[in-house]
């Protein structure tokens, strides 16, 4: 008889997972039953915002393989709209209802992926029957918002809570519809996953086009009129909108995880080893935003919820179940975005994480440009190292450009993830044209930079 | 009394020298004479084909410091049109005569630095007293070529002799400006820089731009009248012409070494170890064009003429000879070039270098994209790895693509300069969004092929 694998939640590390299970065990080897609570499979939540601000015509563009791909070309159970309530790992059972049909079903499983990804941060404020509030995180989130821009009466005022990444992508998203949109930051500036001096690069671009950025202001309550939200209640007065969107962040959804007692890291994520086993649960894996992962530079766990994690954590699991050997060793914080004209990039460690982390480090910032200053298209382009002292070793690295300047920050994530140092980094053999870089690419300028600054320290 | 550092050839390795020598020893301590046959000081040769074809309006934008910024600033005796004619190390002086007002110097040193550069190859059949023939190695070769080109009669007919990264770039240049263009080539294909089955795709994009591409035709002669070239000679009949660039790469320009006594390795280049200093020969140092490195990845000795490796080199033997440490440890072959709608990328070791270099290895092609497939603006990418068997190390790469292509291949030469596995490499954490990258980076797509193939080999 096939051994059974169920999926909870079918996205991208779920369906990663599956897939490498598939391709290595047929179906008389292996049934593989999927579930999922919403109308979708495997899309790019990261999308979304292109969708809002219509660049790109979505949804159906943001769908990788839709359930029946699975269901035909990699005979797969796909069950949609159905919402896993529990899992009992004494008769390794999963009970799932039927969010359309109603009723319950209970499936027995010898192998489980938890792949139930995150939910949305939201403050005891944001509970409102008020229509108008939205959270982005998953595909039925942006429709939602997307309906409600386009229906009457339209909306012209909007408020965007918190300045990550989301926050940022749908402010500009919003602006881009012809809205008046005010950005709110608890905190002292958006943009906070890079450095203050880059974040206010980020800042400047964001009000260049036309952004309201209102910092150091928690939202504290929201006001209604007619059962639609008409303002964000603040220490600072009520800021009048007629739409309002979270990006106040995600934590690992793991509520079904616990109360089944799978054991959770000092981030709220799954704790899980390399193979994305659960720590202690024969045969329970977890992958996705659901859990927590090391950060290799600071040796600390990390929850890092990015689709490019979750689709290689469920690869790995995917292969182990398969019987295979493959395992994610972790991360060092890469992260690229657009803002407005702006291309941002990051890896590794900021200056106050590698603080907490304990390392003594010098940072430097230079300036140079993504082509040879001749060349046509030449703009300007800033790069912050940080790296330990006295060894040298990279720690981290920002980028904030105008044009070829956000993936700069792999070659730099490559050299954080093998260890070099700036020293090393020097000589460095990497592409040089007038069209691509100046004779010294800004990575080459920025480590030199790097060296002087140690060499000084040293004097 | 200061001692005395005399630099032969005033461009990119020359001027780096002398500028990192500066910066560490004062005009009281070390006196700098710089010897430069030219016009120009510290250009950008790869510039020239962007001038050529009026991209860039040039030459003063390709100059990075005219021969006056290095007198006043940095306090060095630049001695412009000046050729060196003899190297005496017993008597440790320098002979050089003045090119414009005639006469002979000659002058002691305690430190040398030959930068002399590289000399177009030029093959005996070129050697004619017709006019219209031109090489492609300097500012003044740029600048003849563009007279000759504005001037009456125009010529309307081009032939380009060798399809390397030059030829192939004044090809595009010769195009751009409404010439008819035919590339000759004695090899298979132009820019064998890359494997075959990645040139073809330049191939096409050239083709596909109107140029005329003649394959394994050795150039045998060429055809003058009035006193102006009217074609190329070649086993298939001439090829009439109006004017012939040369593009038939270059070699290191030595003859003034060899005569002194410099040791040459097997590339022709002049042997220096890591801190650039000439072999055997104390105070003497070299740098640039002239001189032969280390391939990284095969163990032998290379030649490659590039001004970044120049600029790197100059500046290690600069910082030497002011007292500091550097060293220049080689290269692994990166190049990037832009051919018509083409961006190509390559490092490490093509399969010709890597069967010569004894590797057994296997290769993978894998087709991607630069962006998220439904991201504006999102073109094909096509990525070739190069990996040992069985170890999995990354020995070369090589990417073709049409828009953010080029530059990828730094994440891949940094990988590569690490000594990563293709197994490593599908866990590196590059970045990802929408605009960027898919959620599989190309590289790492290309990573997994690779991991795959070699898992295919040992079942």
């Amino acid at each position: 008889m096939a051994q059974r694998l169920i999926v909870i939640g079918g996205d991208a590390a779920g369906m990663s997972a599956a897939s490498q299970a598939r391709r290595r065990r047929d179906r008389n080897d292996l049934e593989i039953v999927v579930f999922e609570r919403g109308h979708f499979t495997s899309y790019s939540a990261c999308g979304i915002p292109y969708w809002i601000s219509g660049l790109v015509s979505g949804p159906d563009e943001l769908i990788t393989r839709d359930p029946e791909t699975f269901r035909t070309k990699y005979a797969m159970d796909v069950r949609m709209r159905h919402e896993v309530t529990a899992i009992d790992l004494d008769r390794r059972e999963v009970v799932a209802r039927d969010l359309e049909r109603g009723g319950e079903v209970r499936e027995r499983f010898d192998d489980l992926v938890y792949a139930a990804g995150a939910v949305p941060v939201k403050p005891p404020w944001a509970d409102t029957d008020a229509n108008g509030v939205f959270g982005m995180q998953t595909l039925d989130d942006g429709a939602a918002l997307r309906d409600w821009l386009e229906a009457e009466p339209q909306p012209h005022r909007a408020v965007v809570v918190g300045g990550g990444y989301i926050g940022v992508e749908i402010a500009e998203a919003l602006i881009q519809r012809g809205l008046s949109v005010t950005l709110v930051e608890a905190g002292s500036q958006p943009m906070a996953t890079v450095d203050g001096d880059m974040a206010e690069l980020v800042a400047d671009a964001m009000r260049g086009l036309g952004i309201k950025i209102r910092t150091d202001l928690p939202v504290t309550g929201l006001e209604q009129r007619d059962g639609r939200v008409s303002a964000v209640v603040t220490a600072e007065g009520p800021i009048p909108t007629d739409v309002v969107v979270l990006g106040l962040g995600v934590r690992p959804n793991t509520a079904l995880a616990e109360a089944a007692g799978f054991p959770l890291g000092p981030t709220g994520g799954i704790r899980v080893d390399r193979r994305m086993r659960v720590a202690e649960l024969p045969g329970v894996w977890a992958a996705g935003d659901c859990v927590e992962t090391l950060h290799r530079v600071s040796g600390m766990p990390v929850h890092v919820p990015l689709g490019t994690h979750a689709n290689k954590q469920g690869r790995a699991a995917g292969i182990n179940i398969g019987g295979g050997y493959a395992t994610f060793t972790g991360v060092i914080g890469t992260a690229v975005t657009k803002v407005c004209d702006l291309e941002v990039g990051r890896t590794g460690l900021r200056e106050r994480e590698a603080t907490r982390a304990g390392f003594d480090f010098i940072s430097v910032v230079a300036e140079s440009t993504n082509r040879a200053g001749y060349y046509p298209g030449a703009r300007p382009m800033t790069v912050k190292l940080i790296a330990e002292r006295p060894s040298g070793r990279l720690l981290g690295a920002q980028i904030v450009g105008l044009s070829e300047a956000a993936k700069r920050i792999d070659t730099l994530a490559v050299a954080l993830w093998n260890g070099m140092t700036v020293d090393d980094m020097t000589s460095l053999d990497l592409g040089y044209a007038p069209p691509y870089a100046p004779v010294w690419d800004p990575v080459l300028v920025a480590a030199r930079k790097a060296v002087d600054a140690l060499a000084a320290l040293d004097r």
